[in-house]
């Protein structure tokens, strides 16, 4: 067990405090950008996580759940299951403290991820999907390893929070906060945060229609799985987890107060807006919340300070291409 | 005139220290961002100048030169002459400080770059290249307008020098820094602070192969012109200037250690490079000093801890989307 709390408890502002604390010098403190085409009654800025050494705000939660057990992982080594940005979080914090790294990750990775991987020093074990979990457990259990949890785990929880004191303290007026949502690690910790310290700042979750299991478990008060078959659907390839994690979901039914859904093209179109008007490259899941400003102001307050956080940039370089300057 | 020292004079540290002063909360600190897949003996990091909200480090000098002239400016308004970032960056700050802005610019700068400079809200006069100079000469003697120069001006060259100011202070070790060179304000600014701070570190101009006359200048210690048919071969539209300014070749010649040179080919690799590993969107001329770093290592020193001015980031989707993926 890696979590840092009882089952029952909620992260606190302390531990997100603590979090900041930990994390200072090792991680980028990003940037709030304004979007320059933003309606002057509704202005944003966008968090642009995506400018993380690795590319995604998960470096974050990884140092913030390896750091307290910095002895264990020396001796054992950590492990993780991920084919995506949690993967080379957890590959990169490995290489820069200087401790063995393995990741778990799916026969159905694309291999330039895997290639991705490997190039930070990780090894990497392939199996079949319904075994990743299972496996990255094992490795855990027989050999001591630190187990890396992608988001079902309070210290993660509590790192990824640091994003909704960094916003906070830079913008004390920000009225409304929009997060990517998947496993929920983001927003929920954005969420503890900003509640804490501005109880009136709105706090949104942001998802692909076509991968909806969170913006439903919010809407019916009870957390749903959607099966891979729909959630694979969408372009946003970060947001593909089937269910909100159960130490997230504690969070965002308690301090969230809506999760709204964009379309694909809605997505493409906020890549596109991103790199024009602040030339950062945003990867389709990292590009929805920016999506729901623009394109789902009616669900949104009409007025007032938005911030979007832009999760990360990690993008195959043809399939932005394509985003960018789509065939007429 | 605008210029706010004798003619023969340098711009020394304390007015660049004194524009740094000017400018806090007005652009953006920009972060220095390394490059992750850079030599492990040579680490690289980029000074991220395209993150501004024009889209490039010119909004430094552009207040830099009208803030210390902000009475007449509010009465008389200010012209610039300019078809790309120098543009963007004095109706930028205009509008702002809520000050009428006229920009110059040639019939043959593209519509979309009129556009932009329009929905700025300043107003655009049309003239024939060789009319440039002189027309915004004129309308500032006749109205008493604040003539905003590119480069060729003190005020604007201590602006963008707090660039070099601010790679110094979050990298004290730095040895070699890379600043794209056009009019040469930028890399006069750059060198006059580093070179006062900290003499041992190595500033070096890059420019394109194509459009050299500064590389040729420097070469041949007097400072010679290009031709436009010459310079407006390159792919980086903002390093087109046919000579180094005055002022900015009096700084250039005495505090720069080396201008080299890159060609088209390995600019666009270096905007491929930086968009993957930083994900950062770079125009062309922002690329020039990250592309000597990844192929004119043989002409720079073999170890030592780098810095890459990518000086700007506003560039058309489709030929950006071309570079990122070039047919096969």
């Amino acid at each position: 067990m890696t979590s840092t709390v009882p089952s029952d408890a909620l992260v606190s502002l302390d531990d997100i405090r603590a979090a900041a604390e930990r994390l200072r010098g090792l991680v980028l403190r990003t940037p709030l950008l304004p979007l320059t085409s933003a309606d002057a009654d509704r202005p944003l800025w966008l968090k642009a996580e995506s400018l993380q050494v690795s590319g995604a705000f998960k470096l974050r939660g990884a140092y913030n759940a390896i750091l307290p057990q910095l002895e264990n992982a020396r001796r054992c080594g950590v492990v993780a299951h991920s084919s995506g940005n949690h993967a080379r979080a957890v590959a990169w914090v490995a290489r820069e403290l200087g401790i063995r790294a393995v990741i778990v990750m799916p026969d159905a990775a694309p291999q330039v991820k895997v290639e991705g991987v490997r190039a930070l020093g990780a090894e990497v074990v392939i199996v079949t999907p319904d075994q990743r979990d299972i496996r990255a457990e094992e490795l855990s259990a027989a050999h001591g390893m630190v187990l890396v949890r992608p988001y079902d785990d309070a210290a993660i929880v509590a790192g990824q929070g640091t994003v909704g004191l960094e916003i906070v303290e830079d913008l004390p007026d920000i009225d409304v906060i929009l997060v990517p949502v998947s496993g929920g690690g983001l927003l929920s910790g954005v969420a503890t945060a900003v509640k804490a310290l501005k109880p009136d700042t709105l706090v949104i979750g942001v998802e692909p229609a076509l991968a909806a299991d969170a913006a439903e478990s919010f809407r019916t008060g009870s957390r749903v799985t959607w099966t891979p078959e729909q959630t694979y659907r969408t372009i946003a390839d970060g947001l593909r987890t089937t269910s909100l994690g159960e130490i997230p979901w504690r969070h965002v039914s308690r301090y969230v107060d809506d999760i709204i859904t964009v379309d694909d093209d809605e997505i493409r179109d906020a890549v596109r807006r991103i790199a024009t008007d602040c030339r950062l490259v945003a990867e389709p899941s990292g590009a929805v919340s920016t999506a729901a400003y623009l394109h789902r102001a009616a669900e949104l307050p009409a007025t007032g300070r938005f911030a979007a956080v832009v999760s990360g940039g990690n993008v195959a370089m043809a399939a932005y291409a394509q985003m960018l300057s789509p065939a007429p």
